[in-house]
This record gives C-alpha cells, sequence and structure tokens, in this order.
C-alpha cells in the first residue's frame, strides 16, 4: 500500500490549507491509501528531501489548520525542465532527487494543490513518472485567488478573497462618503492578466457601498477616458471612489504602469523603482484635474485575510482536496475542476479533467460583463454572489484569530 | 425641556457609531432631555443648519447603526476661530450661524464625539455659550484611533484599529513566511505624533506571529540602524517582517519622508510627490542591502474594518456617549475619560475632565516600552491586551457586513 505526498505550491490563499485538510482526512479514511506526507514548500520539497508526516496532526490541528490561511507547508514558484533523461537515458537533475525522494518514502500517489503554474508542473511529473515507469499517480487540486483557470466554474481562494475585497470597498465607501471634502479614491487590487478580483468589488453594490468606477486588465486602458469619467462623476457626488486592477495596460498590450517610474530624490540613490498603478493614476488625477486624490493597494491581504472568508469557499477547497483523493487510486495526469450544474440554485459538481488542458492557460472575465469600460454587469454579481456566501465560525486567542503554524 | 445635539467629528473609527447610539438611546431613557438631533459633518452642520432627526431611527436601525464603522452623521475638521463677537459686541461669523440653530432646534444640550482638535472645538463652544449667556451644556465624547489623548487611559476607537491591525499582520506573517525565497516585507500604519497603533503590531506576537522589527515615532529614526537591523535579521531568517510608523522622524524631528520625494517621470508632468515612509525604505533596503523588498501601507482600513472590531472597545465606545448624556443636565465643558481602576482585572470607570486639559494635547508612547529602538515591551503589550478582547456578532447580507447609509 503506498503511501501519499501532498504540495502546495503558487501563490497562498486564504483556504488553501483547507484543501490540505480535505486531502489529509480523506487519505485517513481510505484503505487502499497508506501514509499522507507533506513536501515542504512545494515541489522545492520533493526534491530537496523536505518531507513532513501529517499523520502527526491531532484532529484539534487539522480544525484550526482548515481555517489558516496561507500555505501550511510552504510554497513554491519553482519550475521544473522539460527534460528528466540525459542522452544516455538516466534520470537527470531534479528529476533524480524527486525519485529518490518517491523512492525512500514509498509514495504512490501526489496531491499537487496550485494554480496554473503548479498545474504545468503537474504536467511534468505525470510525463516524467510515465516515462520511467514510475508508478505514481498525480492529481492536482485547484487554487487561485485569480480565477483564471480555465474550464473550471471558479477556483477555491476566489470567493474569500472577493468577500474580503467587498468588505474593504464597503468600508473605505463608508470612510470617504464620511467627509463633506471633495476627494478622490482609487483602491488598487491584484489581478495582473484578469479582472476577476478587480470586479469583485462591484458585490459592494449590492449594499449600496460600490465603487463608483471600475477599470479592469481586459480593456485596454485609455487615460483621456479615465479622466473625463472621474471627472464627470466628481463633479455629480463631490467624491469618488474608483477601484482598478493593478494589471491596467494600454492599447499596445503593455502595462499601464510600463510608461511610468519613480525616482527617489535624495543624496544616496538615483535608480528608478517601478511604481504601482494606483499610485501613478493619483498623481494624473491629482496633476490633470487639480482634485484631491488618496490611492491605496489592498495588497497581500487579498490572499491572506483568514479572519473574513467565505464559508462555501471554505468548504468547497475542502471538498477538492478531499475529491481528489477519491480519485487518485485510478486517475492521473489530471485536476480537479468545479461545475455549475445549475445556475439559479446555486448546485455543484466536481470534475476531471486532463491537466494539459488547464496547464499555462488564462481565463478573462467575459467582455459582455464589462460595461462602457468602467462598470461591470449584474451578470458577474449572480455569477459572484454564492461564492462569497456564508461566514465562518472561528477561535479567537488573545482578541486575535488562531492560526496554525509549522 | 431642552433638546440634544449630537456631532461626529475628526477622522471616523470602526465605532463612533457604537457612541453615536450610546448617545441617543440615553437621550430617549432621560426624562430631563428632550429630541435628540444630529448635526451633519459635525460643526459645519451646525454652521449651515443641517440638522436630521435622530428619533427617526428605529430600534433595528440602531442596532444596525452601533455595528456600522465611519461617521453615520458625517465629519469635519474645520476649525472654529477664537472671536465669536465683535467690537460692539455683536456675534459674528460662523458663531452667529450656530447661535441661530441652536435658537431654532432649542438645544440645550451638545455632545461631540471627537479627538484632540475636536475637543479644541468644545472648547470655544463652551467660551462661546458662557460669554453670550445661551444656556448650552456641552460634553465631549473622546474618539480617535491614534490612542494619543491625555488623561484618559485609552480611546474608543484605538482597540478595534488595534485588533484589524495585529490580525492584518499575523495574517502577513503567515504569508511571507509561506515563501522559502527571501525578502524582507515593511509594513506602514498610521500614526504621525504618536506610535499607538504602530505598538500594537507586537500583540501579534503572543500567538507568535509578530513583527522583527518595530519602529515608532517616538525614537529618533536612524537609517544606519535600520539597515543594519534589517541585515540581521535577514541574515537569520532570510526573511524580516518590519512595522514602521508613517510618522517616523529623523533627530532634527522632520519626518522621514520629508527627506525623500518622487517624481513621476513621463511626458506630462515632472511634479514632485511625497512617498510613503514604506515606500522610501524599502527603495533603501533594496538599494543598500540588495534584498528583494515589499512595501504596503494599512492604510484607511485601520481606521474603517467594521468587520473585526473588538467587543471590549464597541461597547466601551457605547459607554462614553451613554455616560456624557448621564452627566450633561449637570456638567458643562468636560470631556469623558476612561479611568483603569485596576490594572491586572482590567476593571474601568469612567469620569469627566475639564476639555481644556485635554485639547490639542497629544500622549505618546511612554519610552519605557519602546525596547532598542526597535521592539515593543510586554507592559504595552500588557496594556493594550484587554482593549482587543471579545468579538462582535454581527449581521451580514449579501454576503458581506451589513451596514446602515444616511
Amino acid at each position: 500500500m503506498k503511501n501519499v505526498l501532498v504540495l502546495q505550491s503558487g501563490g497562498p490563499t486564504a483556504v488553501i490549507n483547507s484543501s490540505l485538510v480535505g486531502v489529509i482526512n480523506a487519505v485517513k479514511k481510505n484503505k487502499d491509501l497508506g501514509n499522507v506526507f507533506g513536501a515542504v514548500n512545494g515541489i522545492e520539497g520533493v526534491i530537496n528531501k523536505d518531507i513532513v508526516d501529517l499523520n502527526l496532526l491531532k484532529k484539534a490541528d487539522l480544525e484550526l489548520l482548515k481555517v489558516t490561511p496561507s500555505a501550511y507547508l510552504g510554497t513554491s514558484r519553482y519550475q521544473l525542465k522539460d527534460e528528466y533523461l540525459d542522452h544516455k537515458f538516466n534520470i537527470v537533475g531534479d528529476y533524480a532527487h524527486i525519485y529518490a525522494t518517491i523512492k525512500e518514502y514509498d509514495i504512490g500517489y501526489i496531491l499537487m494543490i496550485g494554480g496554473n503554474d503548479s498545474m504545468d508542473t503537474v504536467t511534468k511529473l505525470e510525463a516524467f513518472f510515465k516515462g520511467v515507469n514510475l508508478p505514481v499517480n498525480i492529481i492536482g487540486v485547484p487554487k487561485t485567488i485569480d480565477n483564471d483557470m480555465v474550464i473550471t466554474d471558479h477556483t477555491p481562494g476566489y470567493g474569500s478573497a472577493l468577500k474580503f475585497i467587498a468588505t474593504e470597498i464597503s468600508e473605505i465607501k463608508l470612510d470617504t462618503s464620511s467627509y463633506d471634502k471633495g476627494r478622490v479614491t482609487i483602491v488598487e487590487v491584484m489581478g495582473r492578466d484578469a479582472g476577476w478580483l478587480t470586479a469583485g468589488s462591484k458585490l459592494a453594490s449590492l449594499n449600496g457601498l460600490g465603487p463608483d468606477l471600475i477599470y479592469m486588465p481586459e480593456t485596454p486602458f485609455s487615460l483621456s477616458k479615465f479622466l473625463s469619467d472621474v471627472k464627470k462623476v466628481y463633479k455629480e457626488n463631490k467624491k469618488a471612489l474608483v477601484v482598478v486592477s493593478e494589471g491596467l495596460k494600454n492599447s499596445d498590450g503593455k502595462y499601464l504602469i510600463s510608461n511610468y517610474s519613480y525616482n527617489v530624490i535624495n543624496d544616496v540613490f538615483g535608480h528608478q523603482q517601478l511604481g504601482g498603478t494606483c499610485t501613478v493614476l493619483a498623481q494624473i488625477v491629482k496633476e490633470s484635474l487639480n482634485i484631491p486624490v488618496r490611492s491605496m493597494e489592498l495588497n497581500l491581504s487579498q490572499r491572506c485575510a483568514g479572519h473574513i472568508v467565505s464559508k462555501r469557499d471554505l468548504d468547497e477547497a475542502y471538498k477538492c482536496g478531499e475529491f481528489a483523493v477519491e480519485q487518485i487510486v485510478t486517475e492521473s495526469g489530471k485536476a480537479v475542476v468545479i461545475i455549475r450544474a445549475d445556475k439559479n440554485s446555486y448546485e455543484i459538481e466536481y470534475g476531471l479533467v486532463a491537466v494539459n488542458d488547464i496547464a499555462n492557460k488564462v481565463k478573462q472575465v467575459p467582455s459582455e460583463w464589462i460595461l462602457n469600460g468602467n462598470d461591470i454587469s449584474m451578470d458577474f454579481v449572480n455569477y459572484a454572489l454564492p461564492l462569497i456566501e456564508g461566514e465562518v465560525e472561528r477561535p479567537f486567542l488573545n482578541g486575535l484569530p488562531e492560526y496554525i503554524k509549522r
């Protein structure tokens, strides 16, 4: 009876550990599977033989782990090479180390909890195992706040990021509305290639606290239209709450911020630093429209705000891990996807697709959901609302959310 | 029977509306007091006769208002002049308008929920009322996330800001620890003149997720010591989580960032913009130590994160409003303070002091609580921990915290 190895990979999320606990619990229940081990820092832990025994986690640890954000096992962005054999058909490089770890820990099954890039690693490992006749099944468990994975209806991690973003936008709207003094506030949301997170700010409008303008990376950015939009809203309301994606691009496909750079002027340094999209736009609004402006980035908290996660997201992340384990005895080279079977009642099913069909691909927000280049449609809201629903009861310690560390 | 007027003033907090509800409910219960009105945007609403009838709020509205962040009535930073009479002893300027509003609404009592600057307005109004024999009693209700008010043990709003900051620091620590790749993360916390909020990041260390280094505005900033501190921590851990106050000052008492400025370089503009403290320090670390570095500001969320408030703070804010109303029939020109009667069991009492003793003064963090210029003592932690304790059960709507808008 072979053992199981689980990896976490790519950017952390608030619920990636829920998938990990789903994996651990499902392995424990499955009579065809042996022990469950974890690789520290994803594929790097497999290469460096940095492996931990996850059976040591007690039930209370697992419950706390389920509601702890960020990657408990540590994560990695390391990319494997394609070639695993030299011209003499010897296993080479990282693959030789991977082979040794798998042999030593008697691994027969690997679960990779990760996003688009990590699915590329799954593809490479699958090719390697098949190529050298190593009997290891591998399945990818989806995870990314970016929601830019193809085929799956959405990705675990996205709903919790949206819940945090829309909550913050509501609260910032309340804050900025409380002053009589006019001001434009520009909030920058993560997402370099797709605007799924930025669009999520629109959810705050369901409670009457949405942004006035939303700019997505899917729409080529026009500075003149942006300034005219801001001017119009400001003229009407004396304020404007503007949400922009960090990945705003010009019509030539280059990032907006690539046109600008900052110079720290002082005695010592003179090098350039790329500023944030919101900072650049704030400066332009101030200079062009002579309006007081404030910019802010929601930054890292978007992917690690364990204190306000979506219950549905947390549960689905768990189920994705569990489902992958249920399939792994007979399946390999696949990734778990979520299928929305019924849009109205939000019924979902879990399925498997070839990991090749997912790896390295990016799903953008459909253009019909982006209105007038500065707003998001109710179709998106109807799609996204179920993903942020439900609150998680969680333990607090010393007045703070209680988390578990490795 | 005279009516009551309540104002909100200065920077909003997550619990300033809890004080407002405390006032409203206490007025309703008090047989010596008439109706309760609210001034829109603080003293500006009194001047402009922009007054709302708070009796119209139903019980359910008040319950929601209690857990809604930001200033429901709108806020103001407007400063009154000292002179209320001309040389012919006529009431002049804003004071004439204030007089008219008070007469029209038959106001006999004013509650000002505000911070240090707003207490200055209380002082001026008290002088005006006494000077023209207008029978109006006025009491200040303390409010500021900055906790920099003298005499009072702490200010309502501070505990909730701390709870948010320490929670974010815990989560950022989890996030940044999940990568094997080395990096310095610099987080900027609000507080231009006092480091109370910055010090609060230390609370995360109770749960093993505290920052590695903390820099306070109370300690003159030494760039060479900072770089040597960061280098040392980075050498040991390959990472460093650094928390800095926005108000870091050089030994000459000037803000650190006044030495630096940013130039947005592009075709159109060439003006300078003052960057954030964390951005400047990140750039310096990158250039001096050649270490990957990320900077972020917690920004507005520190004062409006209604989704994670301290129950104790929320309750104390309410009680401060209630207590002020209980005193106002017989007292004027005073401000409510919180007295910590017993440090070990955290027993508190509410009291009144002359508002003059509080207005325009700033309380800094005691130097004995700042260790080695880069850490915070357990004495501070013992002081601050009770302030963040307790969680608030709150309604959610559409997957988001439900808030009330005016």
